[in-house]
């Protein structure tokens, strides 16, 4: 049963993928190259997927020339975090559509290579409020995408596997050193600049989950 | 009310913008480039959308990587009408999950640039089959797309229409033509090369639409 992880080198997919590795027989990972201003994060996913031997499929969209997101657009600053602000606000370094546009890429590479699970490390508990992050529109995308595909047609949906989306940050943390996920590898800072900024969201929510993990950071500088 | 068209180029993509032209205050289209092996027709979309006025957004989508279907991959070849083939066979022309994607990447744009209706031209009658063109997806599409936009979180999802979805071949002809759509700027042929190939089943498909329709094809060779 192979599996196909979104991996964009940050924390959560790379701990997807030390999941996908121990409960699939092979993994194929799939990065996004979007545009977004932290790109050193491609350069670590293709680190992550040869760790653990998987083909690295890096598929370009051009979502830079829609606009919109503080991820894409240099016009747009990446906000720092900003202590009281309302936890439920959806922030500017949302990308429009992105983990919709994710997974409906990975089901047309599901289809054609044969791929029975597709891992998606949304996190619906300590997150950023991006709505594409929530188990209520995976569920109703992974029931459009079994009408769009011709394996669904044959009653052969493929599955679409959070399994990140109802820990905290500390137990994805610990779930991944237990696992032996490479998370020295692992870029979560949206500004990437040499070295993570730590204070934008990214940086805050990662720093969080080690801090109450009770373990170091890992990271290594670009 | 912006609307935005997803436009191939093709007979029924342009007809949908015509419609869209008329029903909205401004249009937006969007066109990808997949890859496709008939890439004549990305030219063909920015010359329809320019007769409309219309901004055209060309997004670069890279299918090619993920193959599966004789669009994309030039090792599988477009194969020729064969009179009695079972109608309900997915043909090998099928991109996997190319609506899907088309949809999602829509959506995107559609939060980013407030758009609130997408036109889709997609057609369940005179059609090839492919599941991703059918009702029920659009709809089950439209419910996972109000889950993942923020628009959507704040009660104001994108429609999707496809006004085509139940008309025959013929039908929309007929109704292009009582729009005024540039039908003779269109391309419909899967193989792309100077002339359409007749043989291809979008080839049949058009020349079916405008023979019941009696009226002769005004497609122009490249």
């Amino acid at each position: 049963m192979p599996g196909l992880v979104i991996l964009s080198g940050g924390l959560d997919s790379t701990v997807c993928i030390a999941i996908a590795a121990r409960d699939t027989g092979g993994v194929l990972a799939l990065t996004f190259d979007y545009g977004q201003r932290h790109r050193v994060e491609i350069d670590r996913a293709a680190l992550v997927a040869a760790h653990y031997g998987a083909e690295h499929l890096v598929v370009g969209l051009d979502a830079s020339r829609w606009g919109g997101s503080a991820l894409t657009d240099p016009t747009i600053d990446v906000p720092e975090v900003v202590p009281g602000a309302a936890a439920d606000a959806i922030p500017v370094t949302y990308v429009p559509a992105r983990n919709l546009v994710f997974l409906a890429v990975a089901m047309g590479v599901s289809e054609a290579r044969g791929v029975d699970v597709v891992y998606l490390g949304v996190n619906a508990l300590d997150y950023s409020g991006y709505p594409d992050c929530r188990p209520e529109f995976v569920r109703a995308f992974e029931a459009a995408a079994a009408l769009a595909l011709k394996r669904g047609v044959e009653g052969n949906p493929v599955e679409v596997r959070t399994p990140l989306i109802a820990l905290a940050k500390a137990d994805i943390v610990r779930l991944g050193m237990s696992l032996g996920a490479p998370l020295h590898l692992t870029w979560s800072c949206y500004r990437g600049d040499d070295h993570p900024c730590g204070r934008c969201d990214a940086c805050a929510l990662r720093a969080k989950g080690f801090a109450e993990a009770g373990v170091p950071d890992p990271a290594t500088p670009r």
